[in-house]
């Protein structure tokens, strides 16, 4: 029986999404707790992608197997009463054995916040303390450039080995927190993105937003295809996935 | 040389700001640092008044003698770099001999969040998950009629024993999160509250927002002048100090 689970969780405690031996993550937390619930049979969860320690997630969704079929509603309450508060599932639902979380993808979409204002200690794990001006239009304009499909090679891990770096931005936006001015949020939606592909975009913006950059130099950091090109990653505190489309 | 501060904090982390030997507190962490900067000479801060384990601050303010003529700004800088993330200093400055930082005060607000729709693990330190329905134009009721002088007997810790439970609570309001509806802040702006006070009144205010009890029932509670009479205790992750008048 196949189930399709949406999940949010602050990833500040833990060494990211994915499984590792030895270490607290997020699937292994919950994997933990499904191999109980399954009679100590294995699973496996297969998410949309993994999130890197620190990252944190609103609606990130996964499907499972489960030997038994168990009630959706009674599943989701079982999962939140076992699992840590820091992490909580919002959805269960029974779908067809031939759905795939990750290979059904239509797009994601990611979040980044950053506050240019005064250090705020009891936000400091969910919105990136950057702390001084940046240079937002020209931020924006630097963004624009990035939608489109493109190779972005220049904003992964340089040891990565895929044989595709190719992905197309939809679509991008900074707005202003409406609670506070000096927060801004970038968002990105994308058909996929590379690993630390939205904080090396980020961390590029920010240099832009300094104006250690300009946003046309966007162009040449695409053409260059290589990491060093690009400049920093941000931190991975301001990082949400937003939202997963299929 | 007279100091006053303004400081924010998380509090999640410690086990209240008040000083308790071998315990890590705001007021401790502070002052290690202060007896550093003052030539190895310890170092007593006086704030506004005491929070309790989990209780943020946004703006707590407090006053410290040294035996140094350091400049304010240095002083901040100095502080903040040495200074755990989840605690930081907003101003400095030089006050005269007389001032008193807790003595001076005219007024204090306090807010208390509580989130009404589905758990949020990315907020579960900030907001209190309530995760329920509450019925809000009755919790408006009831906190207007705590407005004004009262003893507050019945909203204190039974065990304190102090001789004045009259206080004045100037102003009131239940509104709704800008950015999520689901969210509630309710503020209290008082001249001075006793020990749990704050969140003793929320406790209540849930209590009748849940049907438990009506908001007429204040004013029986209030005369009976007994914990007891009172109900629950809000716990203490959705409050924060917000501001502090002199």
């Amino acid at each position: 029986m196949r189930y399709f689970m949406i999940f949010s969780y602050d990833g500040t405690n833990y060494k990211g999404y994915q499984k590792q031996p030895g270490k607290k993550t997020i699937q292994n937390t919950i994997e933990d707790i499904l191999f109980k619930l399954n009679g100590e049979q294995d699973v496996n969860i297969c998410a949309t992608g993994r999130t890197d320690a620190g990252v944190h997630a609103l609606n990130q969704k996964a499907h499972f197997d489960l030997n038994k079929d168990i009630d959706e509603s009674k599943l989701k309450d079982s999962l939140n009463k076992m699992l840590p508060d820091d992490i909580y599932v919002k959805s269960i639902e029974k779908t067809t054995p031939d759905f795939h979380a990750r290979f059904s993808v239509k797009a994601k979409e990611y979040i980044y916040k950053i506050n240019l204002g005064e250090y705020n200690p009891i936000e400091k794990n969910y919105v990136y303390q950057f702390n001084k001006r940046l240079d937002i239009n020209e931020m924006e304009r630097a963004l624009k450039y990035l939608e489109g499909e493109h190779n972005f090679k220049s904003f992964t891990k340089s040891t990565d080995e895929i044989n595709d770096y190719t992905r197309t931005i939809l679509q991008t936006s900074i707005t202003r927190d409406i609670k506070n001015s000096n927060v801004i949020i970038i968002s990105l939606v994308g058909t996929g993105f590379l690993r630390y592909m939205v904080r090396n975009i980020v961390g590029l913006l920010i240099e832009i937003g300094e104006g250690k950059r300009k946003s046309e130099d966007v162009f040449e950091i695409l053409a260059f295809e290589n990491r060093e090109a690009a400049g920093i990653t941000a931190p991975p505190n301001g990082l949400y996935l937003k939202d997963v489309f299929y």
